[in-house]
């Protein structure tokens, strides 16, 4: 089974799309995670992450696409866009801050932006692990939320690395240039922390709703 | 019949609230697209987005204004107060770009500034065209979600061409606060994508709920 | 009774929720303008403004607990859940801004930045009327979306004082890295304003589909 089969989703229903998006969430985060550790065949590793931002984006596309045909769904259909839209999000800003990696002509790696992308595999495996559990929702409601619980800390710590790290940035004395590439890098990266959040919060609001 | 008066909604509903908002995004985008390939007259240029941005505000507002009064609406008020918003949201964007370009004391225009605009004028057109749609929605709700999808293919040329053209300010040879001035009038462009965007995802949940 | 002691929600019911919340908006947003305006014991006045904010995580994150329990709430639960999230937003970046006040090596305040940080008190202070007048909506609506469009009001006069201070900040012959910083923490009062207008937008649905 290749990597790609096994990112999709195990059948047709709207929970396989959601922890199959997650899964390449986990997939594309764990990629940006690794360039940052070895920063060596850039290019290659760059397509490899949007080799997976578009199969993601396949996964959302067909599920949207059955949103329109479907009759019943486990639950409202607004919230199941919302939430195929926010997890899809990630990986898009993932990707992102991977392509600038390509990009900017970048000669070596901030060292923080390494633990920074560390947190936000951490928050992606959450992520997996809250969307699986919303299969049962009813049966244990309060371990999606404090799954969620856990997504938020994780964001707060990503916040404060942040500052920090654009803090040393600009002490380093690097040329303003190199400020601009790193920082817009590093928001990239706070940003897909946010979006894990947000659908965290998703999450949260449909339990709060039908469990 | 003068510009203003073709930019009024024909009557008093919410559907020609909508195209009449989307309407004048397509105008003030195109002043911007205008303003980027002749930077001459800036001061004039950028006086008459902001007219229409202020034409703009008086159709939203005036709208909102109905929302609390009328009785009977043609589908959630709470969606139509999202729709609103975001198609407002579109121009308020682009003036902020095109304010910026008056402000910044710019010397010359960045030419792939030029391509972007011109991305942002289709996505606007194509809005109008979903905007029209709405009206008949239970007859052709495929054409609404063709116009969406059309409208999301155009926001990811947005994406790539701005990340293409934050390479070429970079690779350059530019000041730093020059790239400073011009990344903050890509950002903005962009963000105005990503709006129309949001607009199409609004449109799109309403068929998916009333169609 | 001490400060904290004052800001806390006087009961146990989602409006002292937000009555709390939006107390600590105030009393954050004022320090913050204070820091501005008398740039000296740094660290102590940054350290005063992350309790208060620590103070309002308290608040939330008690009344989205509260969420879970209680079996009749006064409007939808995911509109309550948006309300709190938007209010604890706000005192968030006002404490973003502060911290990179306290981060970033600035040497002296920016004039312009004292003026903005004002505008968003006069804000937090009409979302507390705003807040307040939420009890008793149905009432008097009218007068809950005035103090919404006073904020809107408020936040257009950000958005222009921001866009001048940043075409100032650029002409002043900063040096590059001196401009980022400031536009860094000038980005963020402005996105806090932003956020206080969401505020108005959430309650002015509230008060359109409720009262």
């Amino acid at each position: 089974m290749t990597m790609f089969e096994k990112l999709m989703p195990k059948s047709d229903d709207f929970f396989s799309d959601f922890e199959a998006q997650a899964a390449t969430v986990v997939a594309g985060t764990k990629l940006l995670h690794d360039l940052l550790q070895d920063f060596t065949d850039v290019p290659a590793k760059c397509q490899a992450i949007k080799d997976i931002e578009h199969r993601a984006d396949d996964i959302t596309h067909r599920a949207f696409a059955r949103l329109h045909t479907q009759f019943i769904t486990p639950f409202d259909r607004t919230e199941i866009h919302r939430l195929l839209s926010r997890i899809d999000d990630v990986l898009d800003l993932a990707d992102a801050a991977a392509e600038r990696l390509g990009l900017y002509d970048i000669e070596s790696v901030l060292p923080e932006s390494r633990e920074l992308a560390a947190v936000l595999v951490a928050q992606s495996e959450k992520m997996v692990e809250a969307v699986k559990l919303l299969r049962t929702m009813k049966k244990d409601p309060r371990a999606i939320i404090e799954a969620c619980k856990e997504i938020n800390v994780l964001e707060n710590q990503a916040d404060t690395l942040t500052r920090k790290t654009m803090a040393m940035l600009f002490k380093r004395g690097n040329d303003p240039l190199t400020v601009m590439k790193w920082k817009e890098i590093i928001d990239l990266i706070e940003s897909a922390t946010d979006r894990v959040e947000d659908v965290a919060n998703v999450i949260e609001g449909v339990v709060l709703e039908h469990a």
